[in-house]
């Protein structure tokens, strides 16, 4: 069929790894024979783990949005007017300035969020500048939207600072978008994907990039799923924090909007439920979820520090993953990351993610939203693996 | 700001008209002080009508799957295994061959379907042949997947058969899809957008396109939306009807696999409660929904036979609309379609579609998925205002 040859182009382009591709690689690399229990550090998704569940009040407010048959045509397309304004309302209270129902665009998950972002920004010759380790849908997006894509990196040893000198060194006039500071500098507006908002439990506070939406333009992105462990539910927003009106023109707000009328959205009566969800859901829960994510970050940190050829340099502060440096060459038998993590799923069950699928070669990223029993168990075996490949020293 | 100049680039282009856009400017024009009820047969949701509404298999369905907390995590991008199962063998029922889990992809409802397909035949330089009338998001779906669009015509006097000669005149090596026959002649996919699929109460009954995938292959669209009464859900699919394999290769089925990345698809606990809607929905709630749309299409035709300046070539024999034809010289003061229709919402408030929103210019949409009562209402006040504005013959 001819048309095949018309869809082949961009095949390479497209060829970015997904951290659910190699995930499911990963998957398939494990041996049942081996009678250990599987357990996968490596998504995001701690809906998994017993210790991790959404608040009743969640689940009660969109069963009752559900049940009162009010929510089942459509909704606009940019969401439930309701739904616009009390997301406006939540973010608002971290900022200096009021976000209006104007200003937010209800989006399935955070990553139908990053796609409006990214075809928002993008045109003809367009470059990002995005961070590296960083979120591979970021660079499967800007592909397929035709923007093109270039990394600055963030320094594990200053605390995964962004290194600026390489932000201003990549950016050129027909940079549309980056995800860090300098922006203002630049004149670029910031992608701010604060997914992982509030879920912060070291020294430093969550600070919303919005909070500098007067110097630049901020889109802001989010969504439920993390905070409020509900990743499933799809229910996302896509936010203007640009109290400045820098961004904003009518053009822009009506190509916008436009671009929601192709877009699927989610379910009306998730966005229904999402008022009551904001205005409802008690602090103790939100404490407890950070109490956990502190306790199971703290496991990681002091079990890693005992386990040969792997170190982290930074102690988590937040979200939901550790990055850890893989010291190769105390390794016999290992070629790299992959290797690394397809050896380890084969011989012990555990999986966690080559740090390759973010962007780093040769480091690992290990999810610390499970139960301590389960992530004590898989770091357990992590050890025992890099001590069974562990360089026996030969001396001369 | 420099960059909104950046974003500038392509509104011209995307400034399609939507239907929910020109609905709401509409709505505006509505005159409160004229103390009639706002009725709406504008848009195809019938579920603001008490007559049509959903199963309660189906709501039962999707709250047992969100009170489970089993499916409040990420599903597979493309679907939840079970859901993809289970539309497979829904749509298999009507097809001589099986379709395959592996052939269908969940969507974000049928618009986000729409999507899928359009941003995978979208190349540099491609174009798409779409119907007129026709639906007008792929227009605008187009734009910005950098489609062009050539129409082609429905004819309303062959009982809206598509005019194939002028397809074939249109078609070039470009082409990459369409919307109709003449495909195999021309080696192009098609495009199927069933989601009025079943609806159907004339004397043809609903054929799906799937039938004739073995001789070209057909991308087949559809949703929960209509048939089902949940449009608010967004709960569609994307299916591959292609048996001999002319479309597929592992090339095409992976970029599609890695669009559905970027995408947010639906909620994954409305996903779950797929397999029990599909299994457990009863003949007698289709039919009901049949018969219901069957007794208003009827009320339409008769109703509008009484109408001067208007009439209907053609009497509805599925979905949810008919087309009127707008007699423009028997009217005195009326510009245009669109001019119609503004002045109906203010003088009647009743709200109905334009037909340049659907590309036939001086034509009316009107949608008879609502309850008899307020039907006849609405079309009791079209007549008046029709014989309002009719020219008064004037002898010499």
């Amino acid at each position: 069929m001819e048309n095949a040859t018309v869809l082949n182009h961009e095949m390479e382009t497209a060829s970015t790894i997904t951290i659910k591709g190699i995930l499911s690689l990963l998957m398939q690399n494990v041996d049942e024979k081996n009678g250990k229990r599987l357990i996968s550090l490596g998504i995001g998704d701690p809906t998994v783990y017993s210790c991790f569940h959404t608040t009743h009040v969640a689940g009660e407010a969109v069963a009752e949005a559900l049940q009162s048959e009010k929510f089942n045509g459509y909704s606009p397309t940019v969401g439930l007017p309701q739904t616009r304004r009390a997301i406006a309302e939540y973010l608002s209270c971290d900022l200096p300035y009021k976000l209006s129902s104007d200003d937010v665009f209800v989006t399935s998950g955070c990553t139908q969020a990053i796609d409006v972002a990214l075809a928002m920004l993008g045109r003809p010759g367009a470059n990002i500048l995005l961070p590296r380790p960083g979120f591979p849908i970021y660079e499967l997006c800007a592909t397929f939207r035709r923007l093109e894509v270039r990394y600055f990196d963030l320094l594990p040893k200053k605390g995964w600072e962004v290194d600026l000198d390489s932000v201003e060194a990549l950016a050129d006039q027909n940079t549309v978008g980056l995800i860090a500071e300098t922006a203002e500098k630049l004149k670029i507006p910031v992608v701010a994907d604060e997914v992982y908002g509030h879920l912060a439990f070291g020294d430093n506070p969550f600070v919303p990039m919005g909070l500098f939406g007067s110097i630049v333009p901020v889109l802001t992105l989010g969504s439920l799923s993390k905070r409020w462990i509900v990743p499933g539910w799809r229910l996302g927003w896509f936010v203007m924090s640009d109290p400045c009106g820098m961004f904003k023109n009518p053009k822009i707000i009506e190509r916008i909007k436009k671009y929601f009328d192709i877009l699927g959205g989610p379910a009306t009566f998730i966005q229904a439920a999402v008022p009551c969800i904001i205005e409802q859901t008690d602090e103790v829960f939100f404490r407890k979820t950070i109490n956990t994510l502190k306790q199971t970050s703290d496991i990681c940190w002091d079990m890693i520090k005992e386990i040969p050829c792997i170190s982290c340099p930074q102690k988590p502060q937040g979200s939901m993953a550790v990055m850890i440096k893989l010291n190769l060459s105390d390794l016999e038998d290992i070629s790299d990351d992959i290797d690394f993590c397809f050896r380890l799923a084969k011989e012990e069950s555990v999986i966690i993610l080559p740090g390759t699928a973010v962007g780093l070669k040769n480091w690992l990223r290990i999810t610390f939203a499970a139960d301590p029993p389960s992530l004590k168990e898989a770091l357990g075996r992590l050890k025992s693996f890099c001590e069974r490949h562990t360089k026996i020293l030969q001396i001369y």
